[in-house]
């Protein structure tokens, strides 16, 4: 996939979105919508999206989507690392597969780091459901606490 | 350097900010600022910053200022596209050194990438005076063309 090109409706993000996929929801509002990654690269791995514009990229994303993407990934960020305590936390947002992007509808990677251990893969291996949900209930009490 | 911390104003972008260091300035106003990264881990390799939120990183940043910052990300964004067509662009914000992050205020990085080529390391060699000023010319004269 190129930079340029169609969005492509029936992308997985896409279906959350439209509420005909599943995911493990961490914040909703009417712009934006915050996930715990099905394929964490570390513990706590986040996805933030916008959920009004139809964009692949940071190239045709609407400049005020992404501002108030910004701002979950800023809050989400300080949730995190209230909760888990990670060394560091990577944000990061890829554009085209050269460059990582494997779902083309813009999304916000948070990657808490923790010293010593590295990332896994980016969307190689599926997290443990258990877990997953476990954390996301977690982040969920930290978050409306 | 841990997540929580003080601002340093020592710190080299804080010197660029206030004029008492150099960079290869690609885009100012009165509160961001764009210049190419003296390090590059790859061709066009950039960086966005706050001028006026003494920011670590993303947990301390004025809201406002990250959308400041987050529009010249995006417009920088598509002039390195234009210009440099590469086959991907990586968006990173590094919060802690574990994360990665070397200067500790709050900084976006814009990394092309092009197939088949990997990423120099971070913050560990330094680009060409001349192939700098060269590739300044250049994303100025399309930034303002």
């Amino acid at each position: 996939m190129s930079l340029q090109g169609t969005y492509d409706p029936q992308n997985i993000f896409a279906q959350i979105i439209r509420g005909d996929a599943p995911c493990y929801t961490l914040y909703e509002d009417e712009d934006v919508l915050a996930f715990l990654d099905l394929f964490p690269q570390s513990y706590g791995h986040s996805l933030v999206i916008p959920k009004r514009s139809a964009a692949r990229n940071i190239l045709d994303v609407d400049p005020e989507a992404l501002c108030k993407v910004m701002r979950v990934v800023q809050r989400l960020t300080a949730v995190l690392v209230e909760e888990l305590q990670p060394d560091g936390v990577q944000v990061a947002q890829f554009n085209g597969a050269p460059a990582g992007q494997t779902v083309f509808h813009l999304h916000m990677h948070i990657v808490p780091r923790y010293s010593g251990q590295g990332l896994a893969i980016h969307a190689a291996q599926k997290g443990d459901p258990l877990e997953l949900e476990k954390l996301q209930a977690r982040l969920l009490q930290r978050l409306n606490g």
